[in-house]
């Protein structure tokens, strides 16, 4: 497949068409941004890391029976997916409490919650990506129930799964942020990325951030938090 | 019944004890506050109108088959109400866009919705009565399934109920909020009141703000306001 015009670039990724009109490539950058973009930098080897991460959990998810939008990997940075309508929801799952969650609800990071939870955040940038619930998103006609009961069921799954999993490695899966979206055909599948940048990881044992809030709050060497966790999965250095 | 020691006074409404241990007193003010308290006012007679209009929407709820804390009229501000312990969320309805909901997701005030929303607002002043959803209520363990079922169900149903009832008297029903309690042998049931400080209430054909928004906003008469809506509803002025 060619590579043909950029259609999106984003924070952290751009987007490119195929000769394939169902086929998009994402190409991952090093490029890392916070607080809605307010904080701009970079974290060297962050593309290549996210973009090799998303497409081993994406196979696996696969597995679970998750369908999702990987198709091939191109090289270090670039990956084929399935180009998708996507779903204007940014849809966090959380297993303990932290970030905007602990923030919103004065509750400090690390609280264990009474069950896990799921939330829609309305992707628009010039409102600050905006907490809704599942009525609201169905009121201004962002999704339908039926794609809000699929996207909820696919979102609890990978959880599952990726808790499980991130446990194994001596990782707790604090939180995450999912995008589906919509295939040519009508279907559901997972979409974006499932990284560090996207997911909140903590050493097991030290309790360590080993993700983007390194970034977000200073914390020191973001890359070697990115390169610990790809380690852990397998990754050779 | 006796009238006892206050146990609350809020922002509209002071709460006695009586001699009766599951009876409390609830007695209206003509206080007005907005945005958490920083705003402040009064509305004079706006006590004795939200008490008699509460009361009587309530028995009218009732014969719905919508529980609530109503036990007896005592005079023109003061009512007998079952004591409860009040969950603490805020329920709010909505059948079209206006205030938080508008503001939220950038849509204008009376746009219609693709459906009728419900939302919660975590109980808390300190906090903002920030918006949740019923993923984060059962996590900080503010209400259980079983709880946020019951109450979503009776608050559509008083939704379809007060539509229907304020359309006749040529009254837009925008949106209103709810609050709900456990009784002593643990009976949900409606509490608080329902009110044009809790209900938006747009005028069918002109529609003039008929509710709190006349304070909130520096609209003008809010007096006039509240009595064209009690009148309305078959009270004389
Ligand atoms: N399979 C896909 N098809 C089309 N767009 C996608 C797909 N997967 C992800 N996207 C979108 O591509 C963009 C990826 O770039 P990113 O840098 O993450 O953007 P942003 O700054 O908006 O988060 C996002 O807008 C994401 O929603
Ligand atoms: N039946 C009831 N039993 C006990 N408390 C109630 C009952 N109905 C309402 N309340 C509570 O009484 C208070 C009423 O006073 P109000 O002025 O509305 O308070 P606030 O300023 O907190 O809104 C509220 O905290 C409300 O939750
Ligand atoms: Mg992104
Ligand atoms: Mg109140």
């Amino acid at each position: 497949m060619k590579q043909l015009d950029m259609i999106y670039e984003g924070k952290a990724k751009k987007v490119f068409l195929t000769d394939d009109p169902n086929v998009v490539i994402v190409d991952y950058k090093d490029d890392a941004t916070a607080f809605n973009g307010l904080k701009k930098g970079t974290i060297v080897g962050k593309g290549a890391i996210n973009n090799r991460m998303t497409n081993f959990l994406m196979r696996k998810l696969e597995e679970q029976g998750v369908p999702t939008h990987f198709v091939e990997e191109i090289d270090d940075r670039k990956t084929y997916v399935k180009k998708v309508d996507i779903i204007p929801l940014e849809v966090i799952i959380r297993n303990k409490a932290a970030g905007s969650f602990s923030k919103r609800l004065g509750i400090p990071e690390g609280t264990a919650l009474k069950c896990s939870t799921l939330e829609f955040s309305y992707k628009d940038d010039d409102l600050g990506d905006p907490l809704i619930n599942s009525y609201m998103a169905k009121a201004i006609g962002a999704a339908t129930q039926e794609e809000i009961d699929t996207i909820t069921d696919y979102a609890f799954k990978v959880n599952d799964f990726l808790k499980a999993f991130f446990r194994e490695i001596g990782i707790e899966l604090i939180d995450f942020k999912l995008e589906f979206g919509k295939t040519a055909d009508g279907t559901i599948v997972l979409a974006d990325e499932i990284s560090p940048d996207t997911c909140r990881y903590w050493d097991i044992e030290t309790g360590e951030h080993l993700d983007k809030d390194r970034f977000r709050r200073d914390l020191g060497d973001p890359e070697g938090a990115y390169q610990e966790v790809f380690k852990r999965l397998g990754f050779g250095e």
